[in-house]
């Protein structure tokens, strides 16, 4: 199976490095990376595998990905070549989540399943605003789209639905879905103030670049509408949903809730009622009992109510870009594996 | 895909009674139950599927498996002439643990193995004891044998690491496995003595006929093995498990517990060291940062810790014979998917 990657940032750059530590099980599985494509940093084609380790190594002394021009690789001009022209099975898209748009993402899938290719893709905007779209273009292209990098990073979610809860209703989903957030909320419980966390975070160098998108609930509330279409069937847009972010949580706000006995934790709720449907993005008080109010740092989870078996809860302690990128690797795996 | 049921008490009458709450999905599967057997109410065979609904209000009137001969049932004299005569895809195997011999179970699976046939497991005891011969036949003989049933109730494990976590190591392993002892725990906590709690549960009907399998860390360990076996790819037996129940757990160790900042659990863990290999089911105290500290009443959880993505934490609110026989089914959807 052969993988043409669009977009090589954080996450992008994570997968080429998983794909090399993880080169002697994808050899076994056929698996191999013949393009990448970049915005600014050139785009490189090799039909007989891309030597990833050699490529990142390249990269990080040149700062360009098409630096390695040896052992069959051709730079290509135009990353809309690449998906025109280039042969390849599926399509890794790791470009940045613009969630105004959804692009360049949208065209780059809606291209890619055209000519009949798989797509798996990290990118939660792109999914968020054109769930709908893409799924159908699929269908009718008889082609899989895959996005478990999408919500819960590396934590398996859709996949746990999928292939461990067949037949199973999903009546109520809750989440912590954002890990940037769930950091900060996590590092003021320690008497940090807001400001002081948000610093903290960006000095790491652990928040997107415009940190605003996870702080105001953007991100998780994309999340909870992928979660809502996917999981749930529901027929919903970012519009319905009710968010509210962490902007204007404060010090007494986090120490009132301690008092309570719980913890405050930016909550994702999808709840179904008699007449009508319940989408937010919340700071939310969790008490202690609650599955989710353990989850410290960077822990992401998620808990399910199903018809058949009562709750059901997933977490993981990361979600950062190693985690997000093993999310495509196992997307790519189970692709193979069908 | 036809389905033989051995066994039909508390795990296998929920069986039953899933099918029928879930036909519609079942038929649109082509999944049907052709044959039931159990050791003293009769066993029965409809080539043409029986009417489970039917077969068990029959049962509830008159306490026999048999009484529906209608419809194309026919009644049987042997379960051994079933597992031999009858024509079937799939066995499901329902039958008590017995935890000194794994008997019946171990005969019953091997021979339907043997003579090619699916296995689908919810016996702890005879898939601890015999797991590798069990799976050695079934490579052998080219058929599949699946046993999420058989730790963590309803939540999917082995399909989660399986589908979920595929490339991953397990590098430990951390359990609640069993339910009615975190039950007692539980309900120790409100201030009842253990004996108190114990007569609780049998009064509830919760628990098994011999509450000290359970009671006594054995059921826990049989899990912890079949465990680190299937997910660790470990060479251990009953034997290597150091097992402590909660037998002598007093009103005054779960104050301690509490005082100290945590809960007193019946923890399985397998832990992998430099040169040697820990298995353990222990009462322990977790902190309340603990993934599976939160974990009330007969909830039962797993966390992993992997080399490629940090911990992942899996629970389910429910392991009584519900939660267990939906375990059964998603095996047999997912041999269907297959």
């Amino acid at each position: 199976m052969d993988v043409l990657l669009f977009g090589c940032g954080r996450v992008g750059r994570a997968f080429c490095e998983l794909l090399c530590r993880k080169s002697d099980m994808l050899k076994r599985a056929s698996i191999s990376l013949v393009g990448v494509a970049t915005k600014s940093r050139g785009c490189i084609y090799n039909p007989h595998g891309i030597d990833v380790d050699d490529m990142l190594r390249w990269e990080s002394i040149t700062g360009r990905i098409d630096a390695l021009s040896r052992g069959g690789c051709s730079v290509i001009q135009d990353s809309n070549e690449m998906l025109r022209d280039i042969n390849y099975d599926v399509l890794v898209d790791c470009t940045p989540s613009d969630f105004d748009l959804g692009e360049p993402a949208r065209s780059i899938i809606i291209k890619a399943i055209q000519k009949g290719k798989h797509v798996i893709t990290a990118n939660t905007a792109a999914m968020s605003l054109y769930f709908d779209e893409i799924m159908d273009e699929a269908l009718e292209m008889g082609v899989k789209v895959l996005y478990e990098a999408t919500v819960l990073s590396g934590t398996p979610l859709f996949s746990l639905v999928r292939d461990g809860l067949p037949g199973c209703r999903i009546k109520r989903f809750e989440g912590i879905l954002n890990g940037t957030c769930n950091y900060i909320l996590s590092i003021m419980e320690m008497g940090c103030s807001f400001d002081e966390a948000l610093l903290e975070t960006q000095r790491r160098g652990l928040s997107e670049q415009n940190p605003w998108v996870d702080i105001d609930g953007l991100e998780a509330a994309a999340k909870t509408v992928i979660v809502a279409k996917s999981l749930m069937g529901l027929n919903v847009g970012m519009s319905q949903v009710h968010v509210k972010g962490i902007r204007n949580v404060t010090t007494q706000a986090i120490e009132d809730a301690k008092r309570r006995g719980g913890k405050l934790k930016l909550l994702s709720r999808v709840e179904i009622n008699a007449d009508d449907l319940d989408i937010t993005v919340n700071p939310e008080i969790l008490s202690m009992g609650h599955p989710l109010a353990y989850l410290e740092g960077f822990s992401v989870g998620a808990l399910l109510l199903t018809d058949m078996i009562g709750e059901i809860c997933v977490s993981g302690s990361g979600s950062g870009p190693k985690e997000t990128s093993y999310s495509l690797l196992r997307d790519l795996l189970s692709l193979k594996g069908r």
